[in-house]
């Protein structure tokens, strides 16, 4: 998505080969034009795919949920993380190791607002190994219903997640695509395949 | 805001004399349309405060700020609840103690996205004691810039949170102010007054 990949080039920080700070635009200020434009993207993607729920994790996921859910027409969730499990039988749960900050959570759905009859459409922030969007698509298939597809703001193509989700039958869409970070540098996947 | 209260009153879940569950089209499942309705009623009562940014804490109120800080045409900003001080002088950083959940934070705001020439509206979720709200305030007073109101979804009129703020000498605007809550009994402030 040529407006969110030009942003990122103009305000991203690439601190690190493996650390984008996007903290201007996306998780700590957000640009609500942005995040209405990219909701209108996913949806304009996944629009034949009878979504009938928008999924996120907290809390970087929301924004854009939110607007996806908003142009799809349709209700949001989102998953909690869960400092401890919950001991009753109302809750999915399942635990997420994130590599990138070296902490664990559960990440938690409400068994009320899914059902068998759910076609969903999981939206995330940042691809890197793929543990969260795993997560979410093993509380959507404990709860038996169908995880349509995964749209991701900004994939680090160069780690694990992608090809985790494709090699477990998931479609993936990202909107931007960084095939390469280094201090100062960000590559996208399109300037080398093109 | 008629849609709010009547949203409450058909899926809300008064659950004691305290606790209002609205979990099925606030804080887990969101309903896009109702939060883009209070974002635009947020929007149309501050209008002519000059607002330039709008802030939030997350997670709760992402979805009501977004909307809102999208009808003014003006950034979001996500307070962040850490569970530690940040030992760098990046930060504006306040202790928050939450009497309903029992937990405490480091509510945090990034220097780099406030300054003196800011107009804040604050958007949150609940008000019930104020700390959360309270704490907010802090932060924006510290950055020298100026709290210009403060936008509620639902107030629990009958705690003490709304006399906190505007004893503070705050602008406080709720879509919805609860008078009086018991087990399945949700009462607002307009049925007794009127």
């Amino acid at each position: 998505m040529k407006i969110l990949e030009e942003r990122i080039l103009k305000e991203g920080k690439a601190l690190s080969d493996s650390v984008l700070k996007v903290d201007s635009f996306i998780n700590h200020q957000v640009d609500p034009m942005l995040m209405d434009e990219m909701g209108k993207d996913f949806a304009e993607h996944f629009k034949d795919r009878n979504i009938t729920k928008v999924l996120t994790i907290e809390s970087s996921g929301i924004a854009p949920a939110l607007t996806t859910a908003a142009h799809l027409g349709v209700p949001m969730i989102i998953l909690k993380k869960q400092t401890s499990k919950i001991l009753s039988g109302d809750v999915y749960q399942t635990r997420i190791t994130s590599f990138t900050k070296g902490t664990s959570y559960e990440l938690t759905l409400y068994k009320s607002y899914i059902s068998k009859e759910d076609n969903v459409l999981l939206i995330d922030d940042f691809l890197a190994n793929g543990e969260a969007a795993m997560g979410g698509s093993r509380l959507i298939e404990e709860a038996g219903a169908h995880l349509a597809g995964i749209g991701i703001l900004i994939e680090k193509s160069f780690q694990r997640g992608r090809k985790r989700l494709l090699d477990a039958g998931y479609d993936v869409y990202s909107l931007a695509r960084i095939a390469k970070l280094a201090e100062g540098v960000v590559e996208f996947v399109d300037d080398i395949e093109e």
